[in-house]
């Protein structure tokens, strides 16, 4: 998806977040080489895990935070990077819960401590398990430093608790969202299309978009309407948003979307998109093609053109859109002041653009 | 070890940490049950692992912050809950990093989820992932909420500063020590005594001792030099203690210990006990002892007299002995009142007593 940044940040402001995060994790490798070397290294690959990124959810909380006049732009940068770190962490977490060693297409944390650690003739399942041990100490690194940032930001106490409250809410819901995500995948739970867009939304809007916009609003100092109706969109937008991520996934091409067009089918995703296509009379079609080994290219496309045929495309665009009216409707609805409205309708179309 | 909280801390105060722990518990459970059953079921889960267990972390926050005349009860007991929490989520981590299943004899968080979701016919694969991911978040939203506690406490900014940066020392002095014992298991890095005692007092004497003493005297608004000088014993007495524990694991009676006196042995758990057995001759015998199968009694007891003959037992209790002259020496050396001398004098004798 292209959800540039410059578009609703102001790129100064974004720089500034670079430059926390750098001098956080400078102080933090400094600090980490009087524990030795191993330590250190986790530091330096906690830090390349969190470079990169499209920062979408810094800058949402500056934008929101600049749109409402907020003067609060040292503490802005702070919380920023704050969900900027819970955003690596839980990404480290949720590699380790899948398994996974590869994350756009380069070995993730796991993955480099393992290829390190083999290099260094440490058999294969010692350094396996010397990969996982070291992203899950990462991200627990990780989380308590978002919090820490959080809690450290100076300002009225009542701002400070409110953006703690957020937070705590944000892990909370998103925690529930991978358990049910780990629960629908190995069929732990039974699931339909309710819960599934559910979990999408639990997992991946409250932490990306309702989160940031209303923290950028908190520390603007703005009226409990504007952060609840702030809320209300962010979770609307957000779950657009991610049944957009779902649908260029699958239907996307690698070169727009920076990632493959493949992996989410032959690893079986368990998105929105799925359920619907199952719940049609396409679902015995679809298993045996997903079925398909090697699952390459020409299945990938076989399973594409299933997708359009049996209407689940289609039904997932229309809720999208359906999504995209009530963000609007949020909006329109909500006492937001014409400086914030304007960012919000950018927003709605770079999180829901079809190109993606 | 009979680490006995009545001993140092009033047990009324105790008591409002087993309720403070509870509130914590119930709250989060029944704001759970909005995202379904399973997320409901890992808080339930989460709150019996943090049940029972010695609470000497509590406890020390509380006895110390008495000690000094600290009248922040409320904030004591808060402080208090939130390095019980800490304690909880590094176990559940650091048993998933183990590959544990079991903790105290019983299923722990992990494995009791993976023996739940195989009896409702789940594949023992997806099941163990199923339990490995719940520890895993279970674990996060303890480490969040240890720190939300802090966070959140009443009183003078810089006294919340300062519990803020004690708790992040903490937290980042452990995660050294715990990926040090990794590093060093799994033979990613090469140990030699000095640096397995440094893993042991990062792993366990900065969140055990160190932290807890130093945040009850931060609560009680204690002078600097009280705060470094109990933060000096703290890591001193919390590396005996260690020490007393690694050498009651592997020489302690069960029923008084309460935990098993061969496992140990049996996962060639690296102390500094087998690190010093292994520097002198008899390291080829313990060797060939250690890798009798099956590990049963028999071995752990020829495995026990070797570690006896060879003198390693010996210079442990040395180094034990030596650790507890230090301590003292700190307690003599440094500007703590009459009323916190004779509790801290009593946390000598109950963290390296030889009956355990």
């Amino acid at each position: 998806m292209s959800l540039t940044l410059a578009r609703f940040a102001d790129l100064d402001d974004l720089e500034n977040v670079e430059a926390a995060l750098g001098s956080f994790f400078a102080d933090r490798i400094e600090r980490s080489a009087r524990h030795g070397d191993a330590y250190r290294n986790l530091w330096v690959a906690a830090r390349d895990a969190s470079a990169g990124g499209k920062k979408i959810r810094p800058a949402l909380v500056i934008a929101t935070h600049r749109a409402l006049r907020g003067e609060n732009t040292h503490a802005a940068i702070d919380v920023a990077s704050a969900f900027e770190l819970l955003h690596s962490a839980f990404l480290l977490h949720d590699d380790v819960i899948d398994g996974d060693l590869i994350r756009r297409g380069r070995p993730n944390l796991a993955g480099a401590r393992l290829i390190e650690a083999v290099d260094r003739g440490v058999p294969a399942g010692q350094a396996a398990a010397w990969g996982q041990a070291s992203a899950i100490l990462a991200g627990d690194l990780l989380i308590h430093a978002a919090q820490l940032l959080v809690a450290r930001i100076s300002g009225p106490e009542g701002r400070r608790r409110a953006l703690l409250d957020l937070l705590d809410d944000c892990v909370f819901v998103t925690a529930a969202g991978e358990l049910a995500d780990v629960a629908y995948a190995s069929q732990i739970e039974p699931a339909a299309l309710a819960e599934v867009l559910a979990m999408s939304q639990s997992k991946t809007a409250s932490y990306t978009f309702e989160g940031p916009l209303a923290a950028g609003a908190i520390l603007a100092g703005a009226a409990p309407e504007i952060v609840s109706g702030l809320r209300e969109f962010g979770r609307t937008i957000g779950t657009a948003f991610q049944l957009r991520d779902d649908l260029l996934g699958v239907f996307g091409e690698e070169h727009e979307t920076g990632k493959s067009a493949v992996s989410d089918l032959r690893n079986r995703k368990l998105t929105p998109l799925m359920v619907v296509a199952r719940s049609t009379d396409a679902c015995g079609r679809l298993d045996s093609l997903l079925g398909a080994d090697p699952f390459d290219e020409a299945a990938a496309t076989a399973v594409r053109e299933l997708l359009v045929d049996c209407g689940a495309r289609s039904s997932i665009e229309g809720l999208i859109a359906a999504q995209v009216r009530r963000a609007v409707e949020v909006i329109d609805l909500s006492p937001f002041p014409v400086s914030l409205r304007v960012p919000l309708r950018k927003i709605i179309i770079e999180a829901t653009d079809r190109l993606g």
